[in-house]
C-alpha cells in the first residue's frame, strides 16, 4: 500500500529549521500500514531536510551558525540571485529523508526530529510525504 | 512491481555536475507504475549524487567552487592517490537520492534536476535506478 | 515482503567510521527477496551513516580529519554539552543510506562499504536495517 500527501509550511526567517515530525507521524497513525518506510521529499533548491536533536534548541542555533561558517558568502559566486550559499547548504543537508516503520511505530530515536531546513526564507515551502508498506 | 536499470555516463572534467534527470523520468514514463518511489544509486566513492537547480548554470559553477572551498586539499591527507577531497565531497553529497512518483508524475520541483557529481574525473561512471511501486 | 532488524555496535573512539556492510549483506542473503531496496537508519543525533572506500584505511582517516577541519569547534556554539560539531557532522553525513538489491545481489560498488559514523563516542550505538522487495 502507498499513501502520498503534500503539505506546506510557512518559514518565518531567512534561515531556520522547522520541526515537521508530527505531520509525518500523523500519516503513519492514520494509515493501516504496520511495516514499511516513509520518505519525506522537499521540492526546493534553497531548502533541504535533515534529522537532528529535538531537546535543546541551542543545537538548532549551533547547526545554523555552523552551516553559515562552513558555507560563507564569497565574492567569487556568480549566481545573480545572491543565494548560492542556500543552494550549497541544501545539497549538504539533502532533499529527502527516509524513516522506517516497524510494528506501526515510526523508528525515530528519542532525541530525533525531522527538520525542514530553510536557507532562503521567509517563504511558503512544500514537502511531500510518502508511506509505502504492508 | 520493481524495475531496475543500470546506466553509464562519461564525465568530461575533473569536477562536474551531470544532469541525469531525463534518464530517470524515462523509466517512470515507460513503466506502468502510478505511485511509488525511485532510488538512484551511484556505486562509486569519488562521485556522488544530488538534487539542485536546473535553470541558471552559474548555480552549478558556484556549487563546485563552494565545495572546493569547503573541502580544500590538505598536506595532512595520507591517502596516496591524492583524491581524498573527492572522497569527502562524495560523502557530503551522498551516494543516492530518492524521488517520489504520484499519479504517474515524478515529484521533482520546477527548478530541480538530479545531478551525478563527478569529483575525480574524467571517467566513465555508472548509476543504478530502481523504481518500486504499484 | 518487508524484513526489519535492529542491531547494535560498540564504537571504540570519539570519532571513528565502523564498517557495517557485512551485517547488511547477511540480511539480504538470509531473505528470499530477489529485488528491492535496503534502508539502514541510525537513530542518533551525534552519529550518522555514509558509504565510502573500503580498500585504503587512509581514506577513512582523511575523511575524519577532513570533517574536523570542515566543522571545527567554535567559541560561539551555545549547546552546553559541547558536542555541536558532532550534531553538525551527523547531518552532513545523513541518518540513513539506501542500497539496491538486484537479482539477489546487493548493488554496492567494488570499493564501497557502509560506515556508521561515530562523532561523539565511545558509545553503544544502534542501527535499524529494513529490506523491502519481492
Amino acid at each position: 500500500m502507498i499513501i502520498s500527501k503534500r503539505l506546506s509550511i510557512h518559514t518565518p526567517k531567512q534561515s531556520c529549521l522547522i520541526d515537521i515530525t508530527e505531520s509525518i507521524k500523523q500519516i503513519v497513525e492514520m494509515s493501516t500500514i504496520e511495516n514499511g518506510q516513509i520518505t519525506v521529499f522537499v521540492p526546493h533548491t534553497t531548502a533541504g531536510i535533515t534529522i537532528n536533536e529535538n531537546a535543546d534548541p541551542d543545537v538548532l542555533k549551533d547547526m545554523l551558525y555552523g552551516l553559515s561558517k562552513i558555507v560563507p558568502n564569497d565574492v567569487m559566486f556568480k549566481h545573480l540571485e545572491g543565494n548560492s550559499t542556500a543552494h550549497i547548504k541544501s545539497s549538504l543537508m539533502g532533499s529527502s529523508v527516509t524513516l522506517l516503520v516497524v510494528n506501526k511505530q515510526c523508528q525515530l530515536g528519542v532525541w530525533q526530529s525531522v527538520y525542514l531546513c530553510e536557507f532562503d526564507g521567509p517563504r511558503v515551502r512544500e514537502y511531500q510525504i510518502q508511506l509505502i508498506g504492508d
